[in-house]
């Protein structure tokens, strides 16, 4: 069952919650959200440029839905033309039948495919202070669709699409005074960790704000320097996990939310936890395990996806540092593990990837 | 388990559906829409004056999640003052613990809670021979979306709100040509049967259209004499019907999905239903079951409600014949008793509606 499963921190719990999920039925929701933080060059490697990251929220979901994106050509790549995790995401939803549900939390380009709208616009640009114009209105929106939602799945996978991620998960780690510098995980091998944090402090800076400024005031913190995915995905979170469990589909970006949980509600839910890919929890260039381990014991689990013998380049880059994940590839690859009781395997969604690959490149 | 239930039409087949949903997990589905036909005086009472119908679908979802209206202060009402079906719906859902989800199909004024966009915009004027702007796009994504939702519930339960729906619902049955004159309900006692049939008729004269004109062509009758709710319920039928089955709530207007779902697919799914109120199925002024019986064999099931002995005025009045259905009451009252294995009586959804009557007018 779990031969493919890496249990990086808090087995024991992990193993509790997991066993627990084996062949029921999830929904798996993916949160998306663009911002002007992901436009300051370096940041994001989410598009083929800081201009096309407006696009790659939507054409990820799209891709999830339609198997082709509508709002752009192809699929997302990075500069160096590597493909979306979106094709993981995919591949895994696919092969387990698992339903999906988008939430836009505020991407400026919107999905040419059904989403659910709770007031969200896109996010600012954290280096003047600006993160999230409305988070009281969107945590407050997306409580009442958790809710909800938590009535008709056994359990939640939320993963999310949102360019410059990382760099807000920091903005608001630091805002909260978790000490994240040189912690928080890239799109690419080589981690910006300087750029990212320069960002962050000049924001502090033109706001006046100290690091751990806003740890009694969480929504404060993202409207300064997160993003709009933040409060939505933790009022989806908040409210489901007290009905079911809630795998958190994603890398560094899911400590961000853990925190945020934490200092919103002052104690964390019992069944939740973190769902990534291997390519999280072995990168050394980030350290989630340390940051998930200086604010709590919800347990991180990874998905043992190798691109390392596939005959294609686009793919193998994973293996050298580039996208790593995002769109809840981990967490849905976990998902489609689960539902199916272990007859998919890792392997197997490796394989359907490739398949997108070849048809997406006609090699 | 039946008492409540009144058997309209086809009543074997109706139980045989029905005893397969007893203690299942239902999803509720609201669908709204805004039109211009809507405000040509005299054909809706969703909305004190015409001009407020376009807030009457955003302040009936509120209510459902929020239990109050954002967008209005207090609840829809009539010209007379008789208060929405909302209060139905939210006191059945409530009861049953059964959870809900919005569709935008198109409403001018957006609610203040989480809803599902599916590219709608607010629906022309069928007087001008103007219905719905872009049919086969909604149609495309609420397939996409019936799908996924086929697959987080048991069944799902399909309700509306959209004012004028009757009149549209007219139009686009001749279109399709299926003579409805006369039959379709109304919201008011006295059925303005004479200048809905007037509003249809001018809209074919305008664009040179005869009645039967779209028979080939659903998309085209909706196009020019729907609403947007109709490519949208439409589309979540068709696909979901595939995997569960599938409540139509809702009274006249009901007929004009079914025709559209025959005209679209030459075949009808085998596990829907029409599910509705007392009100409809007694109504001297229309006839469903007529509709329904000339174009299928789809059940028609309604529970009895009796609002006769309340001591609330504004809920006598729908024994008088105002109001009768709309935002799903009449499913929602039958899917609370199906969930509950027939705990929930007609009677605790009366009571219900009682307290919340009380609430809001403090009377």
């Amino acid at each position: 069952m779990f031969e493919d499963v890496i249990f990086s921190y808090n087995e024991e719990k992990a193993k509790l919650i997991l066993e627990k999920l084996v062949g029921k039925n999830p929904l798996f929701i993916c949160t998306i959200a663009t911002t002007h933080t992901a436009k300051i060059p370096g940041i994001s490697a989410a598009g083929k440029n800081p201009e096309l990251t407006d696009y790659t929220p939507a054409a990820d979901v799209e891709y999830l839905y339609y198997d082709k994106c509508l709002s752009i050509s192809g699929v997302p790549v990075t500069p160096e033309g590597i493909p979306t995790p979106a094709l993981i995401t995919a591949s895994a939803l696919k092969l387990a039948q698992i339903p999906l549900l988008v939430v836009n939390a505020g991407a400026s380009v919107k999905p040419k495919s059904p989403y659910i709208e709770v007031g969200g616009k896109p996010g600012g640009n954290i280096r003047d202070g600006r993160g999230v114009e409305n988070p009281a209105e969107l945590y407050q929106n997306a409580k009442i669709l958790g809710e909800h939602l938590s009535k008709i799945a056994d359990y939640l996978i939320i993963g999310e699409s949102v360019p410059g991620g990382t760099t807000t998960a920091l903005g608001v780690m630091l805002a909260l005074g978790i000490d994240a510098r040189d912690k928080i995980s890239s799109s690419l091998p080589a981690n910006p960790h300087g750029l990212k944090r320069n960002v962050v402090e000049e924001g502090m800076k033109k706001i006046g704000a100290e690091i751990g400024e806003f740890r009694n005031d969480p929504l404060k913190a993202v409207e300064h320097f997160g993003d709009p995915m933040m409060p939505v995905f933790l009022g989806i979170v908040s409210k489901a996990s007290e009905r079911v469990p809630v795998l958190l589909a994603g890398g560094t970006q899911m400590a961000a939310i853990i925190a945020l949980l934490y200092f919103t509600e002052r104690y964390l839910p019992d069944s939740i936890v973190i769902a990534t890919t291997r390519w999280i929890v072995e990168d050394r260039s980030s350290d989630l395990r340390s940051i998930i381990a200086e604010i709590s014991e919800v347990p991180i689990v990874a998905v043992n996806l190798n691109f390392g013998s596939s005959v294609y380049k686009g793919l193998n880059a994973y293996e050298l540092g580039y996208v790593k994940e995002g769109v809840g590839a981990g967490g849905a690859s976990l998902a489609a593990i689960l539902k199916s009781k272990g007859k998919i395997r890792a392997s197997d969604i490796v394989r359907e990837v490739e398949r997108r690959y070849k048809l997406l490149t006609g090699s």
